[in-house]
């Protein structure tokens, strides 16, 4: 029983050990799982974190259609993009989405002049956020769009096939419904991967 | 020892599916550290894996000095800027930088019609990374600036109290001889915690 004693509570040691090693890491690195979390009713929850998930790129003022129809007429506006770690990471070895991958377009004011800047433009406030889910299981087009109102934290999905967003992006994007033609280090990736859609330079 | 042997057993395989588990979240988070890795004779090294930090902001043909010294007469340029996951996460609880804090500027060209763009501007070519470190035991003013030159893996220190980066910075950084004024997430965090400089509004 004693050289049972003396085999055990090593081996129990060693379990504990191993169990506040893996906690402690997954405290650190705060890597909750980030993929898309559903309402019952279908609708999109808010991603709290976003802001900490992998930036791809940021645009100003970028304008699909006629410049008439730019964003904002007064002062341009920012879109930055941001991933779910887990779809980066998977995209980076094989240059495609995986399912559950999820994109937030964050859109903000800018500003040209303030503290010590004399020239060109900064970011400003939050004016609105907008979610595409990658969830071949829950919509026909594989990717669902989800527009939040002000600060809502939930979204209900765009009508497939018939948003603006739906079928711009499913017909212009470089990869997979996503416009990797904007994200130039995941342009790269796919270009090596061979996965890049031939997009017509000037499609509508 | 049958019964020795049964009890023991399991504890193993708990051994191991905790190392698995320790392992497996560490390798999935990808959170080995980020903090500045400096040569032996005082140059750093190139963070190779900065765009997967944490990306605090970006501006267009931002200029701190007359119009005329604007960073590109043809095509104005995007600055990137990432901060480390630890850094950050201190930043978020305390709203001050901690040692060892280490931030990336990255500079890319910009674009404006290419694919379905029609106006406004995307991100093109890398042009150039600088470093920003916080050390108080290496650098005399705290915070040190290390250009890195083309595709080099090291970057000598900018000489310090002498360059155009540490002298704008320590005089008109918001929090800590950093841009936070720039940063809208880390400005409201700064307020909230009231770590925030005055910075005179025109100050060069």
């Amino acid at each position: 029983m004693k050289s049972q004693t003396k085999t055990i509570v090593p081996l129990i040691l060693l379990g504990s050990v191993c169990v506040v090693f893996g906690l402690t890491l997954y405290a650190q690195t705060g890597s909750k799982s980030n993929g898309p979390v559903f309402t019952a009713d279908n609708q999109l929850m808010r991603p709290a974190n976003y802001r900490e998930w992998i930036w791809v790129s940021s645009g100003l003022g970028m304008t699909y259609g006629p410049r008439e129809q730019a964003n904002s007429p007064a002062e341009p506006r920012f879109d930055n993009v941001f991933v779910t770690p887990e779809a980066y990471r998977a995209f980076m070895k094989t240059g495609k989405w995986p399912n559950k991958t999820m994109f937030v377009l964050e859109i903000r004011s800018s500003q040209s002049h303030g503290s010590i800047n004399k020239d060109g433009h900064f970011q400003g406030d939050l004016v609105t956020i907008e979610a595409e889910v990658k969830d071949e299981g829950r919509f026909p087009e594989k990717w669902g769009f989800f527009p939040f109102r002000g600060s809502e934290q939930t979204a209900r999905p765009a009508p497939p096939a018939t948003t603006e967003c739906q079928s711009c992006h499913s017909k212009n994007g470089a990869v997979d419904n996503t416009f990797v033609q904007f994200y130039p280090t995941l342009l790269e990736v796919a270009r090596q991967k061979g996965t890049l859609r031939q997009v017509p330079p000037d499609s509508k």
